[in-house]
């Protein structure tokens, strides 16, 4: 088996190297990722500059790119073989809830499906002192059974592994994408020439309490794994937005 | 009516410049886009560095960050109020299939939506040749009734139109998400100094002819309509992602 492992961090990142150590007990590890930290950069796929990609030791690859970059020339031509699974990780930080739309680390899982390969990304929901072994063992244990089974057509798996000690954790569940809230404002300051900046803000206020989600199976302790696919469109909306329409032309 | 403009191809695409045009007759405009272009982008948010704003006019803003960036600047105190509308596009070619998750375009809408906003995204179904006036009087008229009736909740229209003359499109129809195919290899090249970089490959190899799907409605003709939402959640799979797992701890 050949699985090719990547993460928004950077190659550097130590919940990136706590899953090489694991994951080398299932075949093959390949490493192709960011050669500094691309949080925060959702799909992001780099077109308009060619991408550097160097070599830091075998079978490892760090690329001056996004994660999605990186899974895209893996798996498209810098690989001398297509690998059976990708694994993105394990991040430094949750992704749940709206997350899952600008996280580098789901989207590196999102290019593997994207390309038809089995794909899972992982996250420790810590803010520090993080300990990456139990994310580790869980992915690891969750790999080899994927590369037992497979995944159903265009579905990668979400996991978000608390940073409580293995033996507090007190299982999985299959979760669906919650709603994190975000008290959102632009920070406006003033640089040493006068002239106005922006920080984008977004303090963390919590999440939605509601049952079933990502964000309350790890607030409650649980190992949450959510299901996701690449199909965005919303099926369940079709009579209310037909309501809406009008003769044209 | 307050109406917010963003886009990817940036301020001074023709695209943004139509639907400017075009829909202040439903009110106030207020254009918030990035300063060059920022094609594939997705929906990646600067975190890592501060953002500069340039005013370009009345209520028009220039921004040197992603399309989220303009969209998530705009709305949380950088416009004096809340918009009742976001209208991202028009965009310089199709974001139909799996170009919506790497749509700067798309990622636009999605975070107006994220942020409480009914959203759409609009694209021109055309390599060159741009004539945007079709598409920038269907959004209008999409977009007056949106204001009348809203969105469904976490729920964004992706609007693609044919690049036929008026009296040639068909109609509309609301799609789902189709499948685009392309041939992905990277391209190696040697610099002058003689070292490696690598392209991003991608040629196009058109689409699967799948019956309700965006990519089959503007190939027939027809203007796409797609209502997107922000949850990725696969419900469907849980009971074959649950067989795949085992006790834990």
């Amino acid at each position: 088996m050949r699985i090719l492992i990547s993460n928004d961090d950077g190659i550097r990142s130590e919940g990136l190297l706590a899953l090489e150590e694991k994951l080398q007990s299932l075949g093959e590890i390949y490493t192709v990722a960011p050669d500094r930290e691309q949080t925060s950069m959702s799909h992001a796929l780099t077109l308009h500059r060619p991408l550097r990609v160097e070599e830091s030791g075998p079978r490892r690859f760090a690329v001056d790119g996004t994660p999605t970059d990186c899974v895209k020339l893996a798996l498209t031509g810098l690989l001398p073989d297509k690998p059976d699974l990708v694994v993105s990780g394990i991040n430094k930080g949750p992704n749940i809830g709206d997350d899952i739309l600008y996280s580098g680390t789901v989207s590196a899982a999102i290019e593997g499906t994207l390309l038809g390969i089995p794909s899972l990304a992982v996250s420790l929901v810590a803010q520090k002192d993080f300990s990456f072994a139990v994310a580790a063992d869980f992915a690891t244990a969750l790999a080899k059974r994927i590369l037992e089974k497979g995944l159903p057509p265009g579905t990668l798996i979400n996991v978000n592994v608390p940073p409580t000690p293995a033996h507090e954790i007190k299982g999985w569940r299959l979760t669906r994408q919650g709603k994190r809230h975000y008290a959102d404002h632009v920070v406006e300051r003033v640089d040493p020439r006068g002239k106005k900046y922006y920080w984008i803000g977004g303090d963390d206020l919590g999440f939605a309490h509601e049952d079933g989600t990502d964000c309350v199976a790890v607030y409650e302790g649980y190992i949450s794994l959510t299901p996701l696919h690449v199909d965005m469109t919303n099926h369940a909306s079709f009579e209310q937005v037909k309501s809406l329409m009008f003769p044209w032309p």
